[in-house]
């Protein structure tokens, strides 16, 4: 069993919006073994959408679609596929008892033209629509299609995903013959070719069934172990053995086998170790503070972000010594470690970490390009010691690339600091 | 002329990475008056890129594909194309110079085996990779496909977009026959339906060949107003009017008619009017900085932020009267206003913007739910004197979503501020 994946919206043939409905659907269809053998991205025009069902249909024995639906869209998707189909409309007593509740919530009018919302395609089966108004259908495509399912869905995400969790993955997972296992296993600090160096034996050795996919992203580089079959406990066996040996192989640059991003696993283990952290940043400008108030009780143990981007803020508000930015810059691990222990000091936190760099486009210099970082780590021992160490780095983005590289450098050396910690 | 987008990639499939190349390939055809019929992401399987190139050329004179060229990639969609069409290979000696120019430069051995990335197809038009090794091809499709052309590009977003911008478009603008003009109407405060009442009257009289897009992001929404036609002149001002007509009924909300974001408005509105700006964060966690600081040319006006987290933060960095938090609570209007105070004071700026409340998922209350933000602005008239004003406002997202709305709320308060400053 495979499926097609339509996308239907001008707004994403003009580019003008970019597509995750698609991506988020394949990633639910391969939690029960289906996988997407195309994703189609068509126009709102009826005969374009007719084409594409059609083509789809004739693929594959899944076609899930979103878009079309709803009070806006003139309900362009459903009118097509009925009359394909030859087939008429019903009237979704729960679907207009969901709608009316919403307006009422809302306090506004329930109107008797909200009922063309809740009617449905003869013969499909309601998709309860728990986010919004029109509801979704799974409509049984015999006999022209016969085994052959079309799913319409809105394209407004919320309303989708809640789609899918709760009513299509629920319908299609029986009637899929087998089990895809993915394990993501997370990198950083190391480039793609570099990663692949290193794991190349694994990789040549792959069991059948099993693929492994490189994903970069801004700051490094994260595998995706895919394995499929139709027993369970082989999968998953043969899963586990493939990340086992790419992380002994690799262990020094993966921070988790589960899909997390590294603020996560920095604040997960703060918390664990009850340690409470501070930054200082320049060059990153409350980009690293942002990443790690962005998970969710990071208040447990995130006291305090200093962004000073002018040399002025940096003495006077981390106590960074003048006569050491006129003699280092203050882009120079020197600067970076007295901004990372004022930090600590000022903001009273067990572990504080800073960044001082060059983001570009301006600013860079022969000696000190643009792209270049010096992260500093300072922490409190035991016995009430400080221990604050530098490191410099060269980052080839632009600012934006920058600063997310920056941002993780710094993550990463607060993860390491961390792990080598005896608290 | 019209323009089919094949995208290809097992991970896209999967939906382990989101197509940002179709999007991107879409809008740069735009602006030279091709429109996209169709985005279809297939396998790497050479049948699945065989059968989707025959369908997209019997539809459009234009197939733009991505992915599966280069070195990791076995060259899989190179090899597929010449067997389609019976051709061969060449070696193209300015490619083979540009790999071995980049391998010297980063110190690595230039090898014959570099030779195989520098052969293209016969009879094709080298497109120059500025970024990467691989070149990518202007396959003419004659004769099984007169007057078509299949043009190859890697997947890597960098690579492909320098070859669109610098090879691409110049080679298709003079084929197209039309013009379009996309003018982005941004605004900021107003959802989508409110938005649409407002300016009805003119979406219902739009002039044929003009179209409207609604373009919801997290923090409000945009539009953009496309017209297309034969005479550029013609098209530009239709276009003009329109956006003219809607700039006229939500002139309050409309920030910007050009693809600019809020922080780059803000950061221009400063650095005109030679003001500096320091932030006080507790809920937006640094966000609000880092937005700041991702504007090239920031350090001009940026001077510092604060991320005050915990209520010790907000006590001794910015001098928040603890009685304050003790009587209203951290999340209030008075606190909010001594935050913005205490930034403007002891940062030495013109003027400061604070923020403080609940992001969620916790922390909410009956009277201070989730999503419940107080903001305050903070500067100095010509005589030193110094106006604060604060306001409340609730979001309704998730705990991303809700530090995107806040950030976004902060900084409409400072350019409302700005707006009506003297200086």
């Amino acid at each position: 069993m495979k499926a097609v994946i339509i996308s239907i919206g001008d707004e994403l043939l003009k580019g003008h919006r970019v597509n995750t409905n698609a991506p988020f659907i394949a990633r639910q269809l391969g939690t029960i073994g289906i996988p997407v053998s195309r994703i189609v991205t068509c126009s709102d025009d009826p005969q374009s959408i007719r084409d594409s069902i059609i083509s789809a249909l004739e693929e594959s024995e899944a076609v899930l679609m979103t878009g079309g639906l709803g009070p806006t869209n003139d309900d362009r998707t459903r009118k097509t596929v009925q009359e394909l189909f030859g087939r008429g409309l019903v009237f979704d007593e729960p679907s207009f008892e969901r709608i009316a509740e919403l307006f009422r919530r809302r306090g506004r009018p329930v109107t008797e033209a909200m009922r063309s919302q809740a009617m449905v395609i003869e013969g499909s089966i309601t998709v309860p629509n728990t986010k919004g108004t029109a509801p979704g259908m799974i409509v049984d495509c015999a006999p022209r299609f016969e085994g052959r399912h079309l799913v319409l869905m809105p394209g407004v995400p919320t309303e989708m995903e809640a789609m899918m969790r709760l009513t299509v993955i629920p319908f299609f997972a029986p009637l899929s013959g087998s089990f895809i296992r993915h394990t993501p296993v997370m990198t950083m600090g190391i480039g793609e070719s570099q990663l692949s160096g290193m794991i190349a034996q694994v990789e040549n050795e792959l069991p059948p069934g099993t693929m492994l996919a490189y994903l970069p992203h801004a700051a490094g580089v994260s595998l995706m172990v895919s394995s499929s079959g139709t027993l369970r406990e082989q999968v998953d066996a043969e899963n586990r053995r493939v990340v086992e040996a790419i992380v002994e192989r690799a262990r020094l640059f993966v921070y988790a086998v589960r899909d997390v991003r590294l603020e996560e696993v920095v604040v997960e283990m703060l918390l664990e170790k009850k340690m409470t952290v501070a930054v200082a940043e320049s060059c990153t400008g409350g980009l690293l503070a942002s990443r790690l108030t962005d998970v969710a009780g990071s208040s447990g143990c995130f006291l305090q972000g200093m962004v000073t981007y002018s040399n002025e803020a940096k003495v006077a508000q981390l106590g960074v010594d003048p006569a050491t930015i006129e003699q280092h810059g203050a882009v120079s691990e020197p600067v970076a470690e007295q901004m990372a222990q004022g930090c600590l000091e000022r903001g009273g936190a067990d572990i504080a970490v800073s960044t001082t760099g060059i983001a570009g486009p301006g600013g860079g210099t022969p000696e000190k390009p643009v792209g270049t970082i010096c992260i500093a780590v300072a922490s409190r021992s035991g016995e009430g010691e400080v221990t604050v160490e530098a490191s410099t780095f060269t980052m080839h983005g632009d600012r934006q690339q920058n600063k997310t590289r920056f941002s993780e450098a710094a993550l990463r050396g607060l993860l390491v600091r961390l792990k080598s910690s005896a608290a």
